[in-house]
């Protein structure tokens, strides 16, 4: 069905029909000039991401369901990087003529299962005609406690470096994808092979955000002295912590997280792993620091690596080798210009 | 300067660093992974708008400085439509190559002027390469009082139907700006012709949100019984309110709020000023209905013009013209679709 049939304002309930709002904040939803929440007691956290089509996603292999899922946890997995819980989102949608109805439903449908599983609600947004293709912008709005919000720039001397899950993956799933459609192009014909591949291939097109280490860590009492989400990649992400705290760190290669699809498909691609995992984004785990006392608490915790410890801001940010030898992190995350500038235009 | 020059990190803090929050419930702006907001007592209200080039503005003739401004302006807008104030703001920003770090800087002044002049706090937003045009998406957040917040559905019979300041003048500018472009286009050398146009073109150009409307409503103790703002054209909205609120209208012509330099455009391009009224969109005016028992403190407000009454749903909505005729609102509000399938593509 053509876009334009339904119109702006048919479009909007048409998507947002099959939402149903479960938080107890979310007083009025889809409908008026603007949502109305009662974060009373709480505070209110707020985040927001651009997605732009052949920027961010590439929709020759990124299917419209698993691009709404993956739009909305990035949202979710800022919010968990607070150590806060997310609660609405407003979606707004640029598309060109080429999307009809069913595609957006797609897009909405994947949107709606993320805000199910993660218990949010959609609670407006902005619905457009673009000239080109589509552009995604989600607002996450959240809710966090006085004194356990967990800022970037709390880490000190000597806290431990954690992250959760492993890193890298998400990464080298872009990279299968790019391989197989280059392939692809050239010989129309051609299946993709994905066997033994679908964790890292799930990583980079349907991600999930931490929720599970934000309960863990409210279980066992352990309030992070620092946290982030790795969206960029852990380099880049320990660039940010390090330079709001006013301190240094100390990460060992050996305790770097990898799964084993990560690692195998690097040396199927001839790529150093450990550049995947400082370097790659878009795994968007839970990049923490923790005060030493909750030393013996984080070992009982599931999924968490300690990776390193904080230091004196003058001795920088450094990668222990294998072999004991000691390399200066450089700062390499994803950057949307230079990757536009150096590759798309 | 070229924006690669900068990267994502740097783009986001050199145009924000001019921004300084002014709100006590800020608690944590720019440079997390959430901005921090406390709205304790309060309700929270969220609204956001995407705005697309060539869709909704056209650079040729919108200056960068005021298109921040409208784009902050529109989502202000929403908050008091709904009887609250407007706190905070978050700026996602889509730029393709074309774009230097000045012109940026161009759209953010406009951007903290508007800020600035209604007391909101930029705490955050996202900056990303884009493939075509530039697309700015704004989120607004703001605060409500329990049981004055105002919404789309609360018209009862008999209420009177006011306006803020007047309308169509949004719509006459934009006539005037697209004759003027197309002048220019088959002539280089010719010169726009302004004189005596100044207020249609500031109408389009940077529109004020009438904050003013909902201090003189309080100081008053009026709470409208519906109310939103008129971003799409008078019939569009009055068939929102109506719908949502189980209603008719009866809205007399004569009653209708025009300026002198509306209707003497109108005039010169052979346009039916009551069509700019009606369905000429972004004059961001207050459209409000309000008891009967209110009549009296309504005559005392400043720029607010009755300009009918809500009757029973079966009567529809109609408009009384000058000799007394009714004839049938139609809801001809402006659509991004329609306009793109219909003048774009």
């Amino acid at each position: 069905m053509e876009i334009s049939k339904l119109g702006e304002f048919g479009l909007i309930s048409h998507l947002t029909s099959r939402f149903t709002s479960v938080n107890s904040s979310t007083l009025k939803s889809v409908g008026d000039d603007a949502a109305v929440l009662d974060y009373a007691g709480k505070k209110t956290l707020v985040t927001t991401d651009l997605l732009l089509e052949g920027i961010h996603f590439d929709l020759v292999y990124t299917p419209l369901r698993h691009l709404g899922y993956k739009a909305a946890i990035v949202n979710f997995s800022d919010i968990y990087a607070m150590n806060g819980q997310p609660r609405q989102i407003t979606v707004s949608l640029g598309v060109s003529k080429r999307f009809t109805v069913e595609m957006l439903d797609e897009l909405y449908e994947g949107i709606n299962l993320a805000c199910r599983n993660y218990n949010v609600d959609l609670v407006g947004g902005d619905t457009s005609a673009s000239l080109t293709g589509l552009t995604i912008s989600i607002t996450c709005i959240g809710e966090g406690e006085d004194g356990k919000i967990v800022y970037r720039d709390g880490a000190k001397e000597n806290d431990l470096v954690c992250v959760s899950g492993d890193l890298g993956a998400a990464y080298m799933g872009l990279q299968l994808l790019e391989r197989e459609k280059i392939v692809f192009a050239g010989d129309p014909d051609a299946q993709p092979d994905f066997t033994g591949k679908d964790y890292i291939l799930q990583r980079q097109l349907k991600p999930e955000a931490r929720r599970d280490i934000i309960e863990q860590l409210a279980a066992k009492n352990i309030i992070p002295t620092a946290m982030m989400d790795i969206s960029d990649g852990l380099s880049s992400e320990l660039f940010h912590i390090c330079t709001q705290s006013k301190a240094g760190c100390q990460i060992y290669e050996d305790k770097l997280p990898v799964s084993l699809q990560t690692e195998a498909m690097a040396e199927d691609l001839n790529f150093n792993v450990v550049t995947a995992v400082l370097n790659g984004g878009e795994d968007y785990e839970l990049l923490f620091t923790a005060n030493l006392d909750d030393y013996n608490k984080i070992l009982t915790l599931d999924n968490i690596s300690i990776i390193g410890h904080i230091t004196k801001p003058e001795y920088g940010l450094n990668l222990v080798g294998r072999q004991g030898e000691e390399v200066p992190l450089k700062a390499q995350g994803w950057n949307a210009f230079e990757t536009n500038v150096e590759c798309k235009m």
